[in-house]
């Protein structure tokens, strides 16, 4: 880490910012103890939060904005909003004082700004918005979760190799295996987007980690560690899981209360049941990640609690500290120089011999 | 109901065909008694199976194939083989002699057959697959399930007119409603094909049961009846819903023998938790349908059980005796004429008032 502040903190977005920011800056400081934290927000509304806490207080340098980014406002409005704590937040990551940005703010505005201010990395054509969430065998990574609703084969292979860094750096993965989710799992199905995207992958660096096709049911299956897919099918996807979590959850609370011999068996089973609940608390999941920026950016949810927002710092932590965007540029970098060999009709290995060939002669 | 059989069954699709089949066939029979089904299968095979149920083989007629679909075969060869069970099955459709068909084969042998063989509905661009799924508020219709995996904005309009019919004739809705699938709620949300959709359900008859956009977690959450979208997204979602399902229950499942107490727990709710758990029973979901073609098809789960493949039979029954092709004919209609009159740049009203004006001219 080079720049100041590992990270700057949107302090005005969230349905219940500031206070909810502030709350989970604390639970964060507390885990990432001796980490300094650049927030932008109000100074007013700011000062007495800070004051009740003079530790996070010490740990942290405000910078004043009058404004927030309202939560219905068009992203093309917010880009004229030069003074909004999400404003000066992202820009204090494009001048280097900070390596990322963790916002509970309007999403749209999020992805746009992060956009035009950041700029893509070197060879990214589309960044994506990437989550975690719970599968039958560990935690999976899935995007592009909605900043594209219409993708090409090239972008889902960016999303492949991004997919996959990100494993690897925040899941702490060695070998992440990827999947392309499509309507089958046999080469022949789907549309000419993914069936390309496929040929790619296998012809790829990346080809030993490719599982190939995988299906809906594979997703909280666990068969892959990172699940790459359109905007459009990947939001919708991260959104029926949760709907179908949250359907389970309400029905077994009205599953324990509905006798009395259902009521002291939830008694009984509740420290078993606890546990699960824990691992599957939406909380835990929270903190949707824009890759492929130069700078770490991830969004959390608007309605999530102080432990939410905490552990969407945690992500952007882990990202900024394992070096995520460095490790990026490198796997770019050979899906470049396999890209052009393909063009050019050699394999990279050729492009290589016939470079050096080059400079020799 | 005008032809000879209601049904016609494939006896020799699915993972555990014929026996699974004529099971189901068995447990079918007791639920609509008196009813007459024509069965396609090996007869030599078929004979031992019928000669144990002497109520169900005086119920059935048997017509001879000497081979099943294989379920890998390709789509493309499956249309040359013409003495195969499915095939016949879908003939006798074609020809009259039944409404509808039934079978556990090979899904996408089954589409092509049937699309080529029985054509779509006048009016029907692509028919599209549809199934049922549990709710917080009962249970919902959804489709395409990956009959198109690209559609139009024209196509979506359809799937909705078909679906709301659906959900009227199989669900006894009276006023069921429709959303459309997309990334967020908002008009401007998702690609110009979702937008155009809307936009022409907005105009049209279906009007006052259209709810508008609806999100992944409002499948589940039951937000609508009827929930419209591509046959990729479709797909995808309903799968991604069917395994985060199977997660929660594997994960319950472990849960409740994890400790001494767990275990007693279990014993105690367990008379609760078991109405749950049939609730959400997979088989009791079993049966997708094919709409917009001239018939009733009904494809089941390849590896259901009986009751699996009986839920299947109930699914095409309640099709077959409550006329929903008829239905769905004057919806299509009355689309027609929507379209029309805004080809020409006047409402449906309009139109009618001009027609008359020139009859009476």
């Amino acid at each position: 880490m080079s720049a100041p502040f590992p990270l700057v903190i949107d302090a005005m977005g969230g349905d219940k910012a500031p206070a909810m920011v502030i709350d989970g800056l604390a639970v964060a400081l507390e885990r990432h103890p001796g980490t300094r934290f650049l927030v932008i927000g109000d100074e007013a509304v700011l000062a007495p939060l800070f004051a009740r806490r003079p530790a996070l207080a010490a740990a942290c340098t405000i910078r004043h904005a009058l404004e927030a980014v309202p939560n219905e406002m068009k992203p093309t409005a917010a880009l004229r909003l030069r003074g909004s704590s999400m404003r000066i937040a992202i820009d204090a990551v494009a001048s280097g004082e900070a390596e990322g940005v963790v916002s509970a703010g309007n999403t749209g505005a999020l992805m746009a700004l992060a956009k035009i201010v950041l700029k893509s990395l070197p060879g990214i054509d589309r960044p994506a918005m990437a989550g975690i969430g719970p599968s039958a065998r560990g935690d999976f990574v899935m995007l592009d979760l909605g900043a594209n609703v219409q993708c090409d084969a090239r972008n889902l292979v960016e999303f492949a190799v991004m997919g996959e860094v990100f494993a690897r750096t925040v899941l702490g993965l060695r070998t992440p295996s990827i999947g392309l989710l499509n309507v089958g799992a046999e080469e022949l199905k789907g549309d000419e987007r993914v069936r390309q995207a496929a040929e790619v992958l296998r012809e790829s660096h990346v080809s030993p980690l490719f599982h190939g096709f995988i299906e809906g049911h594979d997703i909280a299956g666990g068969t892959v560690d990172v699940v790459v897919t359109d905007g459009f099918t990947g939001n919708v996807a991260l959104k029926t899981g949760e709907g179908t979590l949250k359907l389970v959850r309400d029905l077994l609370r009205q599953v324990f209360s509905s006798t009395l011999a259902a009521r002291l068996g939830y008694i009984l089973a509740r420290p078993a049941l606890e546990r699960l609940r824990e691992w599957l608390d939406p909380r835990r999941y929270n903190g949707a990640v824009l890759l492929g920026l130069n700078g770490v950016v991830v969004k959390s949810h608007g309605g999530t609690d102080a432990l939410g927002f905490a552990h969407a710092i945690d992500l952007a932590m882990d990202m900024v500290t394992h070096g995520f965007n460095a490790k990026i540029g490198e796997e770019l970098r050979q899906l470049r120089e396999e890209a052009a060999a393909r063009a050019t009709g050699a394999t990279a290995a050729d492009g290589e011999q016939a470079q050096r060939a080059a400079l020799a002669g």
